[in-house]
């Protein structure tokens, strides 16, 4: 048996979408992880592909049919995510994304990662982008872009016994004649027992000529990890409210309520402090301690971070996103203006690690909060009152 | 044998829905009752679950997969529905919104009973909301709603042995994080031999803040209830034309024509006369008196009614909507300054009944006309020869 | 063996859709023909039914859920089509023609032959039309209109062993209540060994008031056809550039470049020179002249003729589209003003055919070109260095 193992779920190119498919660990000669891919039935999952992956400690599902974003996982069976108020996950087929003045991606959330781009994300609006005749035209772009209700045209589990390495690798077009063409190839893996899964996203221009890349990952997150007095442990650089709604929480901007009917999300934007690599990471604390989410990233792949809190109800969908980007999710032109956008010569590509960890007990969140806090003694924070020209539209 | 017994066709949660069923009446334990389930084949229609239930006299085919609407039924051979000019069902996958300045809902509209709702109705065009930042937005309200197209993530068949009953029932989520969230709980039953189909329909508030609530059943009808010669019976209080259009028609406003190639139709809204109850019906009677369908319902749940003239030319759409509703189907800016839109609470659910009831001789239509005229003679009816501002949008 | 053989793949008026068929020679009773139908599997391609049809030499595949385009072929090996910069074909279901300022049909586009109609085509804009009640309104027109992204609701294999013709027929509806209603019929046949293929179409008005017709047949070619210094053999009475870009390059109108990344596109109106019989043709002819496609019809049924250049670089989709057509691909609006639009009364109908040829030596080459030549040579040529009132909106 060779070290390495792989099985073709989906292959366009060869005509080939296999329905079902399930991995023990055997086949794949890892220990303790299994892989199973199902086609889920009814109501908006109809069709819908799901990946699901077992290290014996953490699970997670993969979503093909959207981009490849993770709908949910648990670890030894604390459930990741959140519950949004649709049953999803949600087959693009139902999500018109120009609908409702370009908020109709909103239909399909409810994933605990899902990928905000790769041609544009953030609020809708207009942009002017430059036709096939050459001239300069308005459009109207919907709210986080495309990449989320676009589905792999490739899919492959490979299997590594030698490092017990299991990697589900996807292949996602946002292209079109005339439009912007970028590919994202991922490879989202974990090993035998980890509490830990990595994301290792390359986005590459197809194209002849330059593109823009914008790609935000919104990692959404509820109970148990978000609760009243769960903290985002965040080494600061600078850090500044949205807008007027966000700078009335600005003095409690690192703590959540409990769910809360009627509330209205507030956003922050960060300059995160970073270790001399350039890695950061950020971390969701519940308020016993004894519970933590953390995002690793490096912020030479992704400068920027965005904390989204909206801990309204439970029915309505409490939760908070935790949002490494190349950019910050505001309007498109906005982001260009502050240079925040990605320039993709053709061919070229950007490579962007994250990391999701688990921790279930007080000693390694106790250990995450110490390496939080040795990034942070690197620099002072500045925790701005008032909304910044350069992070907000004004 | 239990009294009662059920089969989940659909359960989201449970990641079920079933290609096809058949249940026999030994099955049901209903004499003369079959259900069975297919998923249909080809063009506009390839996906769409059906359900159709016969009871010995009547037929009828619910659609899961376009929010619980009924497609069409029979009555000892007798059609009932219309013929639109489209090859439906159609798969709201086909359906585009917002198309052709936002009538695109008119591409899947082919059934005899469809809900127009639950966030809205009518006509499209402008509403102002509250967007997740708490702000007052302007967005383009799409004709009649999403309700229509959008699947069932519940479906289950109960067949009650004792009372004859079989039912269908579904639930249909209209609900994403920042739009509203409501949920239909529909029952669709009938007995042994009835020439009776009852709707129960409950809407609930899903989310923790108060929304509001449109829907109007858009009951329609072709031959051979629609022919020339027929009328519409109505006890009514008070009535008035849509428009200057309507107004042409306003002397002759219970009487249906022929099929009329470029017929433009003409639309009447009423207050209907009740009983101390607050039940009330309509009628379509054809020329010849031997055929009649009937609307009951009860005016505390359903206050306004609509008629909707659309005697076109047979290939065109040869047509009555017959509309009991929470409001009549204008735009919702209109209605809700006219308060005429419901109000949930949180949790807070509104109930619906409609019955759709057959008639296939004289003796019975004349009972019905009996009962509407003993129904018109509480009240004196006001017909207005113009348009009302309290009925239209001047 | 009756000499016509017949068998239907979808019938939704009895429910019928095939998945997958082979019909060999034998079956068909015709040399050399086979006819295959499969649903495509993954990606964008997910439940695309396929027709693949060979007769020894020529292979084309017919796309039944794409409005009965043709999407690719091959003769002796030879690729006929283009490489656009998607993983094609694609379900209807991810086009969202609005999208994108109404260039979302872009998002699909990548067949050989497109039909661009039936209500309209051409470039994306404001429209006025008669609306349900009778009122002039204001509609946007998407680019190339619906029918690409229309499924047939009929498709049936002849197979005349006495002709030896090999005949795939499907009828696609672009049908509403409210909206035009008109009938795509479609023969597209071939004979053993042939070196053509032979598309009938009919285009029927379903409804009882009179409506308009707009038809291109977007016919795109790349590799090996097109390439540096290939050639347009067109009988010209009359040719201007579309606008400045088109203007840059009128000197060497018939001429293409090699794949230039960059390209900006160039399309240019002709009205065509004919025989007697009104009927024409034109092809392209590659650098060698041994190798040429060639397009036959009639003016009479197709009077537009539209040249579009996209010499872009290969990754972004280098190809060129012959474009028959009932009308120029403009704004709707402003074909109307130039009397460009088919009027069709209730019941009636158009016929186009339309003819693929290939030519895979110099001898076939250079008999097309005298056969050009020879059509030619009844008009002088007017070559207009500047765009044209009557063909081009200023």
């Amino acid at each position: 048996m060779p070290n390495l193992n792989s099985w073709i779920l989906t292959d366009v190119g060869n005509n080939v979408r296999k329905e079902s498919l399930f991995l023990g660990h055997d086949d794949l000669g890892v220990a303790d992880c299994t892989v199973s891919k199902t086609s889920l039935k009814g109501g908006l999952r109809e069709g819908v592909d799901l990946v699901e992956v077992t290290n014996g400690n953490l699970t997670f599902s993969v979503l093909p049919t959207r981009g490849m974003g993770i709908w949910k996982g648990s670890y030894k069976g604390i459930p990741i995510g959140w519950k949004s108020p649709i049953q999803g996950p949600v087959h693009p087929m139902w999500v018109d994304e120009v609908d409702r003045g370009g908020l109709g991606w909103l239909k399909g959330f409810d994933e605990c990662i899902v990928r905000c781009g790769l041609d544009s994300n953030g609020a809708p609006g207009e942009d002017v982008i430059i036709d096939n005749n050459g001239n300069a035209v308005s459009v109207d772009l919907t709210l986080h872009g495309k990449i989320a209700n676009l589905p792999a045209h490739y899919l492959e589990v490979i299997a590594d016994s030698k490092s017990g390495l299991v990697s589900i690798i996807g292949e996602v077009d946002e292209s079109s004649l005339f439009l912007p063409g970028l590919r994202l190839r991922s490879k989202i893996k974990t090993t035998s027992g980890s509490n830990r899964l990595t994301i290792e996203d390359e986005i590459i221009n197809l194209k002849s000529t330059p593109s823009e890349l914008e790609l935000v990952y919104h990692c959404n997150f509820g109970q148990p990890f978000l609760e009243e007095g769960s903290k985002l442990l965040v080494p600061t650089k600078e850090a500044a409210p949205r807008d007027a709604r966000a700078v009335e929480g600005i003095l409690k901007i690192d703590e959540y309520m409990a769910p809360t009917p009627g509330y209205v999300e507030q956003v922050y934007f960060y300059d995160l402090a970073e270790d001399s690599d350039h890695r950061t990471l950020v971390s969701l604390k519940n308020s016993a301690g004894d519970k933590a989410i953390a995002l690793r990233f490096n912020k030479s792949e992704l400068p920027c971070f965005t904390q989204w809190k909206n801990t309204t109800a439970m029915t309505d969908g409490y939760v908070t996103g935790l949002e490494p980007g190349t950019n910050y999710p505001n309007l498109k032109r906005f982001e260009r203006e502050n240079d925040r956008i990605i320039r993709l010569d053709p061919g070229e590509s950007h490579h962007c690690q994250l990391i999701l960890e688990v921790c279930d007990n007080h000693e390694q969140v106790e250990a995450l909060e110490a390496e939080i806090n040795s990034i942070q003694s690197k620099s002072r924070p500045v925790i701005h009152s008032k909304p910044q020209a350069k992070f907000s539209p004004m």
